[in-house]
């Protein structure tokens, strides 16, 4: 049976959930796929471990302080790399320096966190296109809901008009709670820090930026396109006001935070703000913590996805699938 | 270039359309995959035409009688077989004659129409395993709404607990007329008829049956079940009243044709009927010619997808979808 290495970067609530499902499928892939999936290096930003043979469950639990860093995981010599660490839209880091090397090495590497993406998508895409790795970003983009898939696999062939979204749960909810429970955005901040809904500071998804991040990722990689964060005009939901949703129910609509991309004179127009949304648009039932995209295409017409998965098990179960995709790939005809 | 060679069993207006979508996109497709691509045969019931040079578009324009039927398209050797006949869900035919030898050739298959699934689908899936031919169903399963390449692809990895969809265009059209405009249901269909919305005889349709042969072909290929059309209880739109409608709407729900398969036991419960859905769910929203599925699984939890496309263009091009995908895999590579 074919030996697959795999090295995850990233040990916070999602790189745990990806290992703890990847030894529970290990027998799946050895069924699907006839291979022998080991985890053989992980790390957290402090410490790791690293073992040729293969992790075992309770290796993870005994990390080794400054077992870590770009040259631990890809001394390992995994097939593939799983990058789960935060993400700094800004910088890119530390993710950039773990994906980098390990495209330009020839590893499958599947990203969860959006910085490097962000800062150096097309660049990345073509070190992989260079050394014939796969990069995956299914976990970087609104998750288990099926977004990156549905451009590049599920609409293939179409040309895609433009696609808008509500990629952002955190503001989703915020929004819901003021829309429906009219409470201010300090107040309904206060309620999703009580039930651990959003991180001690959400000004990210609060200003619009985690929307525009993953907004950016869907069109450099669904899209063709070769936008930068500053291409993309960013508004969040900050200056709204419980007025102007009062306006916008007094006919009939509710605001939601809506990350668009549009073919416009041969480039891309792209932005993230707030809008009213008619009762009637499928956009004003995704509430709270749900998740959706809309395509326009020429011959498909226009296609919707709505999701709810939960974290951390649902963005761990999307990076796995981009997994199965590779594996797939790697064994065309060997397995069912 | 390596030579790809296609042949169209079926020209009626979707095959039509195929054939039409296959010309335009001939570049891209060399572009892409690197491949010359040809359509070498194509045949309706009663005429076809075959060039083992590649057919023009002038050329099936003028059909030769006679020229038609399984021997006639497989004898010209193709490597894709596109297969857009007429549907009838107790025989299978004439699609079965078709994807059936195909399949035992090694000659890989994309299916529109529905009774050949319907009636032999898992027969036809060991057939497609047995010779390495990959067999490919998006147009046969609510077409342009990604459906089978959700289940297969999009949630890979995931176990799916239940699907349940809006997946006959007809009847919702006619729900939302005798909803929202308090038609009776002879009415709605002369509407209907008027508007070229539906064929001269719609009781396929109405009575569950297009619905439950689309669901049966997705338990069977997206969720692996093993089911029969007489495993399926199918009720229609047939004994909906107004007054029923008038009854749920006064609870704000409205009429909708589901079709639900669920893991019961270890087996599969599937189920065609009317059921009253509430204003919250996007369901309610799903008006008209759209259609929808909603996935519910384990760790991605649940997925709604919702199409609008129109036919035949949809329809084709969900086709055309398979083929890339098959493409792509024969040309793992050497494309870009």
């Amino acid at each position: 049976m074919e030996r697959i290495n795999v090295a995850i970067a990233g040990l916070g609530g999602i790189g745990k959930k990806v290992a703890e499902l990847l030894y529970a499928r290990h027998e799946h892939y050895a069924r699907t796929y006839g291979v022998d999936l080991r985890l053989v290096a992980v790390c957290g930003s402090r410490a790791g471990r690293a073992d040729p043979q293969g992790l075992s469950e309770t290796d993870l639990e005994q990390l080794l302080p400054g077992h870590c860093g770009p040259d631990f995981i890809l001394g390992a010599e995994p097939h593939i790399l799983i990058e789960a660490g935060p993400t700094d839209i800004r910088t890119g880091l530390p993710g950039l320096d773990y994906i980098g090397p390990a495209l330009d090495r020839g590893i499958h590497s599947i990203v969860i966190s959006k910085g490097a993406l962000v800062v150096a998508g097309p660049r990345l895409r073509q070190k992989a296109a260079a050394s014939g790795a796969r990069l995956k970003v299914s976990g970087a983009t609104a998750a288990a809901l099926p977004t990156i898939d549905l451009l590049e696999y599920g609409l293939l062939g179409c040309e895609i008009h433009s696609i808008e979204g509500i990629l952002n749960a955190t503001t989703n909810y915020l929004l819901s709670a003021m829309a429906e429970d009219r409470l201010s955005l300090q107040d309904a901040v206060l309620r999703a820090q009580g039930r651990s809904m959003t991180e001690s500071d959400p000004s990210k998804d609060i200003e619009g930026w985690d929307t525009a991040a993953k907004l950016l990722i869907l069109a450099n990689f669904g899209m063709a396109a070769d936008l930068s964060l500053d291409d993309v005009a960013v508004d969040g939901i900050q200056h709204l006001t419980l007025a102007a949703i009062d306006d916008w129910r007094a006919q009939g609509k509710v605001p939601k935070l809506i990350g668009r991309v549009t073919r416009q004179n041969g480039g891309f127009l792209a932005t993230v703000g707030v809008e009213p949304v008619a009762a009637d648009d499928v956009f004003a039932l995704v509430s709270g913590k749900t998740k959706a995209l809309r395509v326009n295409t020429d011959v498909m017409g226009e296609i919707v996805s709505i999701g709810t998965a939960s974290e951390p098990a649902g963005t761990a179960a999307a990076a796995l699938k981009d997994l199965e995709h590779i594996l797939s790939a790697l064994t065309v005809g060997t397995g069912e």
